[in-house]
């Protein structure tokens, strides 16, 4: 059995990837609950070149990684329909996130739209507003996060904690 | 008028990217004639997860542009098929490429398949054989490279040096 009680505490950084607004939540699994610790966008002016936008969210999710030292980085994966070339830019940011983390030495999980929203909305209904609500309910939170990028960067880090908590008691013996 | 004699040569990086082989070639464009410098290929092992093998590229593309401090880079476009995910894929180490430039402060330049193969082919029948042999010839080539990736990232390298020469003669007014 792992200990949960340890000095620095255990955190998941959530990225809701994008080339015009990336979002980023920072969720502590330490305790009985997890709870929200940080969020924010990164968003470098649209006028930018792609190149030098995705160098800004790269050095941004570097800093960010090096600043909370997250044990995995959960990112969102991108909804891949019918317009390809919106799909890709999604992808371009994704894959500048995967090779933040990836170089900084932390495991990276990927977690589709969907997925997400049945982790953190259970069964209830997946309506935008409904979502955040169980989100801000489940990390304690006064408030749901402005940005609606920030909160689904949260949601991402609550999915995979829920996921890892899920795994965890599958893999002792416990339905 | 920008002098042509310079203490360092002045080389151009092209880039062929893709998540299993990454093809690169640095193409000189002092003197009257392109000269091929050096090409090779990025390949990581198929098995390792994609965040890796996209570290690995990036780790491998830093050292190259490092040792060549090459004045552009050049990018191959990925054709964007019916097929989204291998479109994604091709982006993902295009992304890559775009950030190893960027971070060492070397513009990049993108071109599509189509593009390129007219800029160094020109008229003639754009198959492959014919496309490689008439990369050999304009770039003083004993043999074209072994490797297709490698052919053909000499050759973005080389529609880039075609390109720029190209612009530099309009600006000057000969047509």
């Amino acid at each position: 059995m792992a200990s949960p009680d340890e000095a620095a505490p255990t955190l998941i950084l959530g990225i809701d990837p994008g080339t015009r607004v990336t979002g980023w939540g920072v969720v502590s699994i330490d305790g009985s609950e997890p709870r929200a610790v940080a969020c924010d966008v990164i968003a470098p002016p649209a006028k930018w070149p792609i190149e030098t936008r995705l160098a800004h969210i790269f050095d941004a999710l570097r800093e960010i990684i090096a600043r909370y030292q997250p044990a995995a980085v959960a990112i969102e994966e991108p909804f891949v329909g019918t317009n390809v070339r919106s799909a890709m830019a999604v992808g371009e940011a994704r894959t500048v996130a995967m090779l933040a983390a990836t170089l900084a030495g932390v495991p990276v999980r990927h977690y589709a739209p969907a997925h997400i929203k049945r982790m953190v909305a259970g069964y209830g209904q997946g309506e935008k507003t409904q979502v955040r609500e169980m989100l801000r309910l489940q990390l304690g939170m006064a408030e749901p996060p402005d940005d609606l990028n920030a909160s689904d960067a949260l949601a991402v880090a609550l999915c995979h904690a829920m996921q890892h908590r899920a795994d965890a008691l599958m893999s002792a013996g416990k339905p």
